[in-house]
């Protein structure tokens, strides 16, 4: 089977490539990895050929030369990020949306043109970005999608383009709402969400980081390694078990910033805590305050979809998947 | 004030245009009433400026044409219809949503043109077609939309971009889902919903209507006159008191098809009844099976948005608005 993942140079695309390279892609045969970014992504060793493609989502001519590989399973993880999309209006709806359902419709014509045959399995990598309050103490399976961000907005839209596609029979789609992913590796980028990466990196890398918000924000959150588990089990789900919604809330960890940094501080200890500098920005704040808090994910846990354990757990998935060995671990000698 | 209605020759934008003409539009000052649609409007008379503008909503030339008028409060009321939209995927996303995504994006750009001056007011009809099974006995204010029908998500799609658009303050939107409207006078249209106001219409004019469903159908209704005073209202409303979620389920009348013959029985008696023939229509029946009963729509009712008192007022405003007075009004003289 031959696999595309759009956005395979992003960090998750990254890890989700090295994970079928590394493990495969449950009971799938890989042929081929196709990773399409517009940068060239990073190449993975794996005993099938993997290939890099660079292009960009918005581009109409890209959506037809991408539907043309034909690929049985693609992850759709390409987009602008919410603080780009929020700042680029032209730009985040161009690409997000407009880029996703151009993409579509291509699929749809290589559906056509092939007299029904092909209809890939599509996982749409959505986010609970398109939540938006007033909210209840646990967002439920059934809540609405209110978004309060163009990013939001966009990844609502993609979702009911990617259902109304896969209902027609066109696609065999899936769109998972991610939980924000932390510990990101590597530098800060655009989201909005980037210092809940940062007040973990930072510190464990020995250097300061700036909390724009207050410590009693309360979170969503997903190991970089267990979003990929998300994606993969979703590219292997029988879809008949999702019974017409194809948008599903992902699993995660609910906690707040002070609860984070307790656990920093009782796995790197308080030398780490100490690089944590409070900073208020307000807009970071401000988008922040509409953001969702916590969930009762219920069909993806039936579903088997699973969780980390607890945000202790999900900062050792950085140590363990992306710190630096040969940089130095604050209070690792405590 | 330049107010545009686009689907201004269907009937609902026409009794629009009648009740603008007659009765104005709250305490707004109407200087010129533009009606757009694919055929010419019917002329309503007025003792401000009406005029008919014919055009395709999908074409992207059209959008910019309509921006350029520079309306101060925009009735968007044009869309694919919800069987056609099934059966012509194409046309229907091409028309409804993208369509209505380019005379956005059209908007937009008069309003940066105008160096920020021009932000119309914008209502636009959505549907409670944005709904999917299944339900709970009453859908709430908070109830997700999974739409089941091209319809659907092309309505929930353009709510997304109304919404964004309005919180970006190019425009100021709102979004009202209507429910269905019977009785609708004239021809049954390519909706599949348009049996519910057949049932009523064809036997109050002396024919015979198909009733391709079950008698225990519970659906959401509203008059021709009650939608009307729902989209002038909402021209009206300070979009502040909306707070950033501008798609509103509107009240309506929850009934059974039993409950809506027994109306009919009570205002034109059992000779009209008789006239309603049973015959099961199988994608009628499973299209309807997905239709949402009953609301609990609390945030449209505290805005001031009113329902129609019960099913038989809902006869009546057909009987007094619409049924020719040179046909027979069969069981008037019982």
């Amino acid at each position: 089977m031959k696999i595309l993942v759009l956005g395979g140079a992003g960090m998750v695309g990254q890890k989700l490539a090295q994970s079928i390279a590394s493990g495969g892609l449950g009971n799938v045969s890989v042929d081929e990895l196709i990773l399409h970014d517009i940068v060239e992504a990073r190449p993975v060793s794996a005993d099938f050929a993997v290939r890099s493609l660079i292009g960009n989502m918005a581009d109409n001519a890209e959506a037809t030369r991408l539907a043309a590989l034909e690929a049985d399973i693609i992850f759709h993880l390409a987009a602008i990020v919410s603080g780009e999309a929020e700042t680029d209006f032209e730009k985040g709806w161009n690409t997000n949306a407009r880029g996703s359902w151009q993409f579509l419709e291509a699929l749809k014509q290589t559906h056509e043109a092939s007299g029904g045959r092909y209809r890939p399995r599509l996982v749409f990598t959505s986010s609970i970005a398109v939540f938006g309050g007033p909210y209840p103490d646990k967002i439920g399976d059934e809540f609405l999608s209110a978004p309060q961000s163009s990013y939001g907005a966009q990844k609502a839209v993609t979702e009911l383009l990617v259902t109304d596609y896969s209902r027609k029979g066109f696609i065999d789609g899936i769109s998972i709402r991610l939980p924000t992913v932390v510990v990101r590796p590597g530098k800060a980028n655009l989201a909005a969400s980037s210092f809940f990466s940062g007040i973990i990196r930072e510190p464990l890398n020995g250097k300061e980081a700036l909390l724009p918000v207050d410590t009693d924000v309360r979170h969503w959150h997903v190991s970089p390694r267990t979003a990929v588990g998300f994606l993969t089990h979703a590219a292997t789900l029988p879809t008949s078990l999702l019974q017409g919604r194809l948008a599903i809330n992902m699993p995660g960890i609910s906690c707040t910033v002070a609860e984070q940094i307790e656990a920093l501080r009782s796995i790197a200890g308080e030398e780490a805590v100490r690089l944590i500098k409070r900073e208020p920005d307000e807009l970071v704040i401000r988008l922040v305050s509409g953001w969702p808090r916590d969930f009762d994910p219920q069909r993806a846990l039936a579903l088997g979809f699973r969780a980390d354990k607890s945000f202790e757990d999900i900062i050792r998935v950085y140590i363990e998947d992306d710190l630096d060995r040969s940089g130095r671990l604050v209070g690792a000698t405590q």
